[in-house]
């Protein structure tokens, strides 16, 4: 394949494709009204507009279309027309997702079109069948309107890739808007996508979505539909991904989240596991006074002033409005952050390694370490890091319900804590996932929610002291170098709220009453 | 470790202290109140009796004991006496399981005793801590008397190690009572036990107890708690073994899963799905006319005629009920028992090697021939198999919903077919478990229930053919050999029912459908 392939070429005629896509519908749309439509935040209210007919689906495509800056498809408009008809013929929407158009990760396959996974080697192959969610999503009313760019490989906190390039930071092009979602978090930052769909695996959904101030959500590895979502290290079952949404408001991951799995897709998808939805636990967990473990500091890499500053406040707000918050331990931590890293090399990097050499393209930098840091590991020893993985499992769930409020005697509802241990930052300067990762070691669910912004005071916060280890040493730089720049910017900062594994109806639920609270 | 130790040692102390334990309790019990006990086949009742204070708890575990010929506990009896105390003081007993007698296949750690997997070199070397599903079951009050024995790395469908030696059939020494749970199934044909744990990684619960005329649940993987449980291979996650009851009645095995269940083993072990019990899918299947897949050979090995014959009168009698039996057709089978043949040699025996040479016992021939199957493979390749195996459990989840009655247009609610092609046979003639592991690749729950015996009549049945293959030919030289025999003895012959992956309450109610009609 690769003596045939010529990856500069197939870089050329990819994006030849798109600008052809994208020309064809930069066409004479109302900018008032593009703006408008691309404004709504929420899918429960765009439905509710959509389903009585105040808008088309015609016209909240269209608006769709012509801020976004990926790869576009012509079956939107149809679709959309198809769903203006059907409301006008049957008086009624299709479905819950009525002409809401969404935007997924480059990984999820739609028939006629690419999933490159950000290798040139895959472009100009389209996919024949559409994935089990764009499947769903579909027959729910979704207008699915573009894909979205990712790192080469996935396996990175930043959005690179020989292909389509590099994705920049709408706030400042010089920096991130995070990784390997990165394409999505953008997006909806510009008002480009009003739902979008990523895939985690060490902090993909959640890494972005606090970089760009937006909601996102890592579910339990088979709480969502995967099949036809395509990965790298394809056939790991160690710690695999997990799709997720995200989105600009937290009712429209909920709405998501209800609607699909109310319609058991565990019936379409081997892979979901046959966890009904369960309201009574979202509402538990909305009205119940909390108990929330706060856990500032992993204890290797010391999070930027603004993020402890977001999470106190967090902190705050929520025994201000009487819900208990205790200490979360750090134990356990480090040594299954270093397990996850060991995981992440198992294979010597010889799945990636297979698809850039396919392509001929160049490594980006982040993954060229990857796929350098050592050789693959025997079968057996693999088998040896599950059982270490596994003892660890248990040790965490031990964990919880050992650590008690010293007043109520309670064990937490969920931890409250750092996503990065920074802001956005210059391209290639995120080095350290371990406050999202240790969470997908475990298949715990975890939610960004927007915590706050970079500010100016947060400049004058204490920042001498020895590093930890480099890692630290070179994020503690990072702040001291930019503090300035972040709090003109006013970048934003989120907070992670992380329940057990399968308990996305609890995170959500707890995510409201915090995201209630700053917003108050 | 192999330096200093020397198997035939190991054996005789661990023998020595096996009859010592057993010396100690062949007492004084009154053989008609141990035969009236150990006649009740039915945990519900027994806890009736107990809870009445009828039955004291220690005559109860007094008469389990003495009828076993494993290894005893001479906790269980300290544990009886404090549940009859118990009952006395509090006029009420302490859980579902109070005073149960209950044994466990060698696998499960109890504290105190060895966990051997049927390797010397685990002997005499007791775990310090219960197992969670033995925690759980003391605390519902039940008394664990026994562990009972297991083919040497528990990877056979026969029971045999070198270290307590062949378990033979209880209806004819020359004969297995199947494996690997097979001490569990010939304990409970002999009374011996009331309810017996096991676990199932190609069909270990199911194989022992159709040839002993029992029943076995084998649940989905993570339905019931694991941690605690040993296994070989320890850290495969590709086909874990999952843990299921045994018992003399289908109405022990609903009780027990139940309670369990009802108890929220996922806070205790992580590896259990937060699947509650659902009492809704029980009864809709326990009162609906049922769509039943009837699948009669899988195209590679003959069944024996009187299997064939159990599930044709099994299938006439739901008919004559009101049920819809339809043909399961036989695709992705063949592709799906080879698949989980590739798995099971994948570390070329790696892992069971060190434990046997660490002992320097001889190897048993099946476990001989399984090390020896292949070198290991590299890790890269084992993600490929666990590719092909995504692929096929969405396939097989596929097959279920495009397989339709003609009459109704209904899907099947599961699936009747055998357990194995044969009822028990001579040692070492197990040699085609394809009936049972196709259900461990992928996940699904499968009940072996008894469906009849042996008959003379079966013997008139044509059983001329050309062998398909060498595994058919040698099944079907069995049959030629011994049908006599095994009519003589009338040896039962048991039926599977199978269902989808996480329905244990489905399959339960649908087993006990079809169990009332043939009790009836």
């Amino acid at each position: 394949m690769s003596a045939q392939h010529d990856w500069r070429q197939t870089v050329a005629a990819k994006q030849q494709q798109r600008q052809s896509n994208i020309d064809a519908f930069i066409a004479d749309q109302d900018p008032a009204l593009t703006e408008k439509i691309t404004a709504i935040d929420d899918t429960v209210l765009l439905s509710r507009l959509l389903a009585t007919g105040e808008l088309k689906s015609e016209d909240v495509t269209r608006a769709y279309i012509t801020s976004l800056t990926e790869m576009l498809f012509s079956e939107a408009i149809q679709d959309a027309k198809r769903l203006d008809e059907y409301l006008r013929v049957n008086g009624k929407p299709i479905g819950p997702f009525h002409g809401v158009p969404m935007t997924l990760k480059d990984q999820f396959n739609i028939k006629g079109y690419d999933t490159t996974l950000g290798y040139t080697v895959r472009a100009l192959k389209p996919a024949s069948e559409d994935a089990v969610l764009v499947k769903m999503l579909r027959s729910m009313g979704a207008v699915t309107i573009a894909k979205t760019n990712v790192p080469q490989s996935i396996m990175w906190g930043e959005t690179d890739n020989p292909l389509y390039g590099l994705t920049t930071n709408p706030m400042n092009a010089d920096y991130t808007p995070g990784g390997s979602t990165g394409g999505e978090a953008a997006a909806l930052y510009m008002n480009g996508s009003i739902l979008g769909w990523g895939t985690d695996i060490g902090g993909s959904v959640r890494i972005p979505s606090h970089m760009m101030g937006v909601y996102g959500l890592r579910c339990s590895n088979s709480r969502l539909p995967h099949r036809g979502c395509l990965v790298s290290t394809v056939g790991q079952e160690h710690s695999p991904s997990s799709v997720g949404p995200l989105a600009r408001s937290l009712s429209t991951i909920q709405h998501a989240m209800k609607e699909i799995i109310l319609r058991e897709p565990w019936q379409s998808d081997y892979y979901v596991s046959p966890v009904a939805w369960r309201q009574s636990m979202y509402e538990e967990y909305s009205t119940k006074k909390l108990t929330i473990g706060l856990f500032l500091d992993d204890g290797m890499v010391r999070p930027h002033p603004p993020v402890t500053r977001a999470l106190q406040q967090a902190a705050a707000a929520l025994r201000a409005a009487g819900h208990e918050v205790i200490e979360w331990p750090l134990d356990l931590h480090a040594e299954t952050i270093e397990l996850m890293d060991e995981f992440f090399t198992v294979d010597g990097g010889q799945d990636i390694r297979r698809d850039v050499e396919a392509g001929g393209e160049p490594y980006i930098p982040a993954i060229e370490s990857l796929v350098n840091a050592g050789e693959a590991i025997s079968l057996h020893d693999y088998w040896q890091l599950n059982k270490r993985k596994a003892n660890l499992r248990q040790a965490h769930l031990e964990k919880w319900t050992t650590v008690k409020s010293p007043t109520t005697g309670r064990t937490v509802d969920a931890i409250l804590m750092p996503v990065m241990p920074h802001s956005a930052v210059p391209h290639q300067a995120t080095r350290w996932t371990g406050y999202t990762k240790v969470w997908n070691l475990l298949d715990y669910v975890a939610l960004a929610l927007p915590g706050g912004k970079v500010e100016g005071a947060d400049c004058a916060a204490q920042w001498d002291y020895a590093p930890r280890n480099e890692a630290d040493e070179w994020i503690g730089s990072v702040w001291r170098d930019r503090k300035e720049e972040m709090a003109e910017m006013g970048l934003p900062v989120g907070v992670q709220i992380v329940g057990g594994r399968l308990e996305e109806e609890k995170v959500l639920a707890i995510g409201k009453v915090l995201d209630d609270l700053l917003r108050a």
